[in-house]
C-alpha cells in the first residue's frame, strides 16, 4: 500500500473521538479536567536524514518536528517517550536529545531501546497539556478570515543546501511553542508548515472545506530569488494559521491571503488555481 | 553502544518524575484530576518478528506487548497511536490491528506513517488511564509478602515451536487487563513478564531491594519437561506481583515464592542462588 491507501485503511478502524478522523497533527483527548494533546512521528535513515547525518542533529529534530506539532495546538509539552534503534553514534544521539529537551523544557518520559539490523527507524511520542480548548484543528477556517504565517519559508532550504546564515534552520529547528500557545485563543485554524506552504495550506483548505487564496506579493521567501521552492520546501516548522478579521494577534505575523468560500480549487496562488497536491510539494533529502 | 549502556545515557537527561527513573514499563503521570500510564514499545522484522510472519500476527502483538504493560499498572487502555513504516502485507497489519483493538476495546489514537528502506520497524505508544493510585510498580515487594503469577509459563515457548495447542499463545497474546484492574489495589509490586519469569522476577527483585525466593516446585510451567526452559522463555504476558499476607485476591493466581531481605543475590531458585541476569533469560526467534 501507498501511504494515502494505509491510511484511509486505517481510517475503517474503531478511531477514538479524539483521533480527529486522522485528519491533522495531534490526537486530542479530554483527559480528566484538562485536556491531553499527543503526537507520533517516525523518521527513518535514507529517508528523514542521511546515514552521515550528525545523530545529535537527528534527535534534536525528532523532538523539534513533534514539539511542532504541538505548538500548532497550543500545547504545553509535558514530555516525550523515545523509540530508539541503537546504532553508530548513540553517544552524539543523547547529547542531541540532551540538548533539545534542556532548550525546550521538556523532560524524557520513557520509551524503547531495541537492536536490529538495517536503516535505523526512530519514533518519539510527544505528549502535551492543552493551553486552550477547543484545540485548533487544520479545519475552522472561515472565509473572510485572514490567512497567516509566523515566519518566512524556505531557510531550512537553504540550510539545507549549505547557506551558512541557515544551517541552523535545518539542523535545529525551533517548534513555535510560545506562538502556537499566544495564538490558540484567536485562530480559526492553524497547523505548522513541516511539509511545504502550498501542500500544508492546500491540507487547510480541504480540512476546512474553503479555498485559502494566497498573496504572492505577501509571502516572505527567505530567498526571494527562489520563491517558486521557498514555497515548497517543508521543515520550516512556522505556524499557517487562519484568523477572523477582528482579531488582535498578540505575536508578530505575516497576513498572505484571505479564505474563500470554496471555489473550483481548495488553493489560489495570485490568479493561479492549485488543485493537484502532487505539484505543491518538493520532493527533497 | 548497547542497550544497557544506552539506559544509563538516557538516565543522564532531564527526567520526568513520572518517568519512575526509566525502570519500569510504564511513564505514571498525575494530568488534571486523573493519572495518566503511557507506554511505547517497538518490533523490528528480524529481531521482534520474523520475515515471513503473518503481518495480522505481528501487529495484534504489537498491541497486546504494550497494553500487558498498561495491565501490569492496572490501567485501562485509552487508546493507541501507531508508527507503522510501510511493506508487504500492509492490509493484513491493517486487519490484524482491527482485531486486536477490537478484542480489548481500545481505540485508534494516531500515529505516523512512513516510507523506508531495509528491515521493517514498527512503533506503538499505548495511554491508559489509572484506575487505582498508587499505580503499581516493579519496586514496592516487601520481605513477608507473597510472590504470584497468574497462569503458567512457557505457554507461548511451545506455540513458536509448532505446539498446535499453544499457537495462539505466541501469535496472539492476551494482556491481562482485567487480571492488572483486579490486583492493582491489592500488589505491592506488579510487572508482566514479557522476557521470562527469572529475567522478571530477578528485576523486580532488583528494583524493590529485596530477594525473591521462588519454589520450583510451585511454580506452573506449561511442560514440565522442559521445566528450566519454560521459566526463562518470555512473550508469555502473565503479570507476577507480590501481596502481602493478609491480601485477599479476587483473580485466579499461582503462588510460588516469598520475598525475603536482600540476601547474596536477588534470586533463589529453590536452594540456587541466581545473581547473573545474563543467565536467566533466554534468547529466541
Amino acid at each position: 500500500m501507498n501511504e494515502p491507501d494505509f491510511i484511509a485503511a486505517l481510517r475503517s478502524l474503531p478511531l477514538h473521538p479524539g483521533a480527529r478522523g486522522l485528519a491533522d497533527d495531534c490526537a486530542v483527548i479530554a483527559f480528566g479536567s484538562e485536556t491531553l494533546v499527543i503526537t507520533h512521528d517516525m523518521m527513518a535513515e535514507g529517508t528523514h536524514f542521511r546515514a552521515d547525518a550528525d545523530m545529535a542533529d537527528v534527535a534534536w529534530k525528532l523532538v523539534a518536528t513533534n514539539l511542532s506539532d504541538l505548538a500548532a495546538k497550543g500545547a504545553e509539552p509535558v514530555g516525550v517517550l523515545i523509540g530508539h534503534m541503537l546504532g553508530r553514534d548513540d553517544a552524539r544521539f543523547v547529547e542531541g536529545l540532551r540538548a533539545a529537551l534542556t532548550a525546550f523544557d521538556t523532560p524524557l518520559l520513557g520509551g524503547d531501546t531495541i537492536a536490529a539490523a538495517g536503516a535505523r527507524a526512530l519514533g518519539l511520542t510527544a505528549i502535551g497539556r492543552a493551553t486552550f480548548t477547543p484545540v485548533p484543528a487544520r479545519s475552522g477556517a472561515q472565509a473572510g478570515d485572514g490567512v497567516w504565517i509566523t515566519g518566512p519559508v524556505g531557510r531550512a532550504m537553504l540550510g539545507f543546501e549549505g547557506d551558512p546564515e541557515h544551517l541552523a534552520a535545518f539542523d535545529r529547528p525551533l517548534p513555535r511553542l510560545a506562538e502556537g500557545r499566544a495564538l490558540a485563543p484567536l485562530v480559526s485554524a492553524m497547523m505548522d508548515i513541516s511539509d511545504g506552504l502550498l501542500l500544508d495550506a492546500f491540507r487547510m483548505a480541504e480540512a476546512s472545506g474553503v479555498t485559502l487564496a494566497l498573496d504572492p506579493q505577501a509571502i516572505p521567501a527567505a530567498d526571494p530569488a527562489q520563491f517558486d521552492r521557498c514555497i515548497r520546501w517543508g521543515d520550516d516548522y512556522e505556524l499557517l494559521f487562519t484568523a477572523p478579521p477582528a482579531a488582535r494577534l498578540t505575536v508578530p505575523a505575516h497576513r498572505i491571503g484571505t479564505v474563500a468560500t470554496r471555489g473550483a480549487a481548495p488553493l489560489l496562488l495570485g490568479e493561479t488555481s492549485l488543485a493537484d497536491p502532487a505539484s505543491l510539494g518538493y520532493r527533497h533529502g
